[in-house]
């Protein structure tokens, strides 16, 4: 039977960082819910989250993932929204609203300071996150996991290619490694596509650049969980004969 | 002879990337003055550096370095020397020099493209920078000398300890590791204080950070050079007897 078990070959659990080890995504949709706010005289909310999205798009190559480059980005949909209109006042706002993301306590989601410590006990664990390469390190120090992990990662963007080099470094075969995280951009696809295994644990809130976009498919390798604390289970192969896969 | 040699038993030499292989504080200085111009209603050019290197300063635990964060530390400092009187539309000209910088094609510093290979034949080199990862990443890409480098490790700050981890995952002791870059602060002190070899090559602009501190100090483990040229004849011994230290 063992053969037969989800993972049963995994010796090195990889995690994301944001919206699956602790809370991110719900500071940016507040600064955006702020921003729709402070731009009510001269749009809807919805052009504006779409003007938003836009300049996030446009950006992306030169500013990447993060609270600094998401900043600038609403700076520039304040200004272009309002027509140069919007106060200085304003803008001294969306400063500190950046600055407020960057400086906040890190928040572990439900289940993560549990169930980290169990899987510790039988795998490896790394920390494969994206972003703001000190915001990234500073939210890793504070979240008080920091000793779980036996390598820890940020990347720029999570490709195939970055998953294979990850693996080369921890000197592993493909089937010997699970990802698990939020995003089936970054943390499902990529993996699954060079041989690994995922687990995806969903943010109740998706991240506007990802919004829209879905796989939906299925694949022997992946499994859909509520919370991290069913990991256990699933690896254990508790989860019952037809998995967890929503 | 051989073993009273500079740096004799060094196997792997590591690269910073900013003003030591290619040019970065040019377009820092270049911003500096055009955020001068701009507040020259309101303030003289040294109050407004002044209190642009104390914003940055206040801002580096949360910011880190790079252009992101710069940019936002130049459109603070414009809202508080004016008193909030700056116009939207030198807001916005700030914003696009980030944007600008961020973009700039990769200019290599004099006799870089035609060192770092024949260093490649003798020697594994390394890329060890610090700032924006994806900034980072997409100046090795476009510089032109990633085919060069063994490894790229781009760190949040250059300390002793992110060397020896450094040292770890190349498995050398620090006796076989020089680095060559242009900062006492991050590419000399830190690497001399854990046993390693350093040669400092100055740029001719000092980063705003960084002025008004130097180590003043020797080390029979550092060499000074004006150019990166210099390195082939620092290392293999024929440099002269008194060194090239300035």
């Amino acid at each position: 039977m063992n053969g037969d078990r989800f993972a049963a070959e995994v010796t090195v659990i990889g995690f994301d960082g944001d919206d699956t080890l602790w809370h991110s995504e719900d500071a940016f949709a507040r600064a955006q819910e702020r921003l729709v706010g402070l731009l009510a005289a001269y749009a809807t909310g919805a052009e504006v989250l779409a003007r938003l999205k836009e300049i996030e798009g446009r950006n992306r190559e030169l500013f990447g993932y993060g609270v600094k480059g998401f900043t600038l980005c609403m700076l520039e949909t304040a200004i272009e929204v309002s027509n140069g209109k919007v106060t200085m006042t304003d803008i001294e706002l969306l400063l500190e609203i950046g600055r407020e993301m960057l400086a906040r306590p890190v928040d572990l989601l439900p289940g993560v300071a549990e169930t980290l410590p169990l899987l510790a006990d039988g795998y490896r664990l790394a920390l494969i996150t994206k972003g703001d390469l000190l915001h990234q390190e500073s939210k890793i120090a504070r979240s008080g996991l920091a000793g779980l992990f036996g390598t820890v990662t940020i990347l720029s963007e999570k490709t195939p290619d970055s998953y294979l080099q990850v693996f080369g470094r921890l000197e592993i075969e493909p089937g010997q490694f699970m990802m698990v995280g939020n995003s089936e951009v970054s943390d499902v696809w990529p993996v699954v596509a060079v041989g690994g295994w995922a687990v995806l644990v969903p943010y109740p809130l998706k991240s506007l650049h990802e919004s829209g976009f879905s796989l939906h498919q299925s694949s022997p390798r992946l499994r859909t969980l509520t919370r991290i604390d069913g990991l256990p289970a699933l690896l254990s192969g508790a989860e019952g004969p037809s998995g967890a896969t929503a």
